[in-house]
């Protein structure tokens, strides 16, 4: 085989290894989405046989030959180019997960599935010791992880680089050492001053119309419905099953407007990044997005910088007042705005 | 290893195999009831991907060894034990498969998932032409598989033997031989006579009392929703995700009262019969029905000899009055009777 013939075996093999990662996320979803509570163990059992069988697909000699003679085609291409690319990120997750035993792998994605369940019945009874083994469980599962990468300068790092490849965990707390004195004086700051007034937010709000005003306004982003849906799960989340194919959900507080409204911005964030990547790279490493952390510069950017904007809102406020005139007609523009930029400490922000 | 062992070990294989048909079956109720058009392409090939694994799994070598090697030993058991039927059935189903070469097992699937794709949209506009190459291609696959079980009595012989493990065509067609005649002349004998009045039945009813009756009954048949859970989908059709998940879909027609209360009967009679599979039989080739007669024979009862039977609606009757007082207050039990029953010839049945 020559380099182009390995090139096309290489991908060929991805594309298997691919369709078997969004057939997990398939599974996933679904657990958080429609299963019934009857599907538990078999899900668990499913998925630890599927991530397990990825894991095993995608470490296999074969790939990593393929990875191996084609380094010095690579170094011969824009380092831009895709193929380059490709066997830049490919080359770099198989170093890391031939470190992985594929029993482990089994052993997590089951616990995960449980531990979901789990969380699901103690938040929804709020008793937190229903949940308690599991989430110790995974801890135990996540630093069984941590050692398959020692030597490490933190243990936290092997982890971490999942979310953010290649930062430390030691350059995460200088940006936080740097942030948070000036975080903590802002939030003193505005905690000096008179706290603006959020109450026309705690009103009832048809969840209905909650739904159809999100979907208007993540339309208008540009999340393209033929190529996702939007459900309810127990917490907002965005599930890519195929370029194709991305899903968003949401939750809804009836006597809370701004909940449902700012995570269907938030997740149409992160889906329209995830419909935005290009078919070329479909069914491959690089059919997903570069990391966490420019995920969630997505989806607060349509959240944030877009949703909470005043200029956005001169022009969807009016809209919004349609929908719920009972509540919104008699609060002024300036008075929402200020209302959805409240800033107060809560326990997970 | 002793025979126990090779049994254990056989089990540990089926049980991934199974999984993997499980999640087969979770892309296409998923594809059926919830994908997105764009996802069109994409589960095609995850759907290809997942059914070509399963197929290389189930006929590895290890597990044709183990299969071999455990015959005198299920010769010594009870016939009707579970191991015996499990390693019976299982070597029935090895041999045939490994007829069947690994990459029709993905052309076939792939092409399954374009073409429903390509009914529902022809069934939705009412253009066959939408979906008769894809019906050409699929029915060319089907006529290929024929070909692996060369030398065949008929060439439908291997088709059905999907359906109805071991059955003939020609003795299908003697049972219709024998039927045909006796049929035709009752429903002359039938059409001779004044027509059953079921107008009653072609009104506008509400689709969620519908829907809250026909889950009604289901529960009282005893359809475990926390084991399971129903869906709109074009085509009414139950899929079994684990025994812990067994999901019924039904479809309504705003007019016409019949189609999805005795479709959701129908379904749930195969869910209940899948429901009640033993739990020590999961994850195996015994976790599903026995055939497709068997199955249909449960479905046909809820729908047919509990659900049009004149004392199930001597207690139901009155029940659905109270759902549809308006389209049902005058009409007797008698009439609600004869009109359930009225038979007609239809373009399908």
């Amino acid at each position: 085989m020559d380099d182009e013939q390995k090139l096309t075996q290489l991908k060929s093999l991805l594309n298997e290894v691919w369709d078997l990662r969004r057939v997990v996320r398939l599974l996933q979803w679904d657990q958080q989405v429609k299963m019934p509570i009857g599907g538990t163990h078999g899900r668990a059992h499913q998925l630890a046989t599927l991530s397990q069988l990825e894991h095993v697909k995608f470490t296999s000699e074969e790939i990593g030959q393929l990875l191996e003679d084609l380094q010095p085609y690579a170094g011969q291409l824009d380092p831009d180019a895709n193929d380059a690319r490709l066997i830049r990120v490919t080359t770099r997750r198989y170093k890391k997960k031939t470190r992985v035993p594929a029993d482990w792998v089994a052993r997590k994605a089951e616990a995960a599935s449980e531990g979901y369940r789990a969380w699901e019945e103690a938040r929804a009874t709020d008793n937190f010791s229903l949940f308690q083994p599991y989430l110790e469980k995974n801890v135990s599962l996540r630093q069984e992880y941590a050692e398959f990468f020692k030597p490490y300068e933190h243990v936290y790092d092997p982890l971490l680089d999942e979310f953010e490849p290649g930062i430390k965990t030691r350059e995460v707390q200088q940006i936080f050492d740097e942030l948070r004195p000036q975080q903590v004086a802002l939030i003193q700051a505005i905690g000096d001053r008179p706290q603006v007034d959020d109450s026309f937010l705690h009103q009832p709000f048809d969840e209905k119309k909650q739904w159809d005003f999100g979907a208007e306004v993540v339309t208008r982003f540009g999340y393209d419905w033929k190529r996702g849906r939007q459900d309810v799960s127990p917490h907002p989340f965005t599930e890519s099953l195929g370029l194709g194919d991305v899903r968003i959900t949401t939750r809804f507080m009836p006597d809370y407007l701004s909940s449902a409204m700012f995570s269907t911005f938030h997740e149409s964030g992160h889906a329209i990044y995830e419909q935005g990547i290009d078919p070329d790279l479909d069914r491959t490493h690089l059919a997903t997005g570069a990391s966490l952390g420019l995920h969630e510069s997505q989806s607060r950017l349509y959240e944030n910088l877009v949703g909470r904007s005043y200029d956005f809102w001169i022009h969807f406020y009016p809209r919004l007042q349609e929908y719920f005139p009972m509540q919104l007609a008699n609060v002024s523009l300036e008075s929402f705005y200020s209302g959805i930029n409240k800033v107060e400490p809560s326990l997970i922000r």
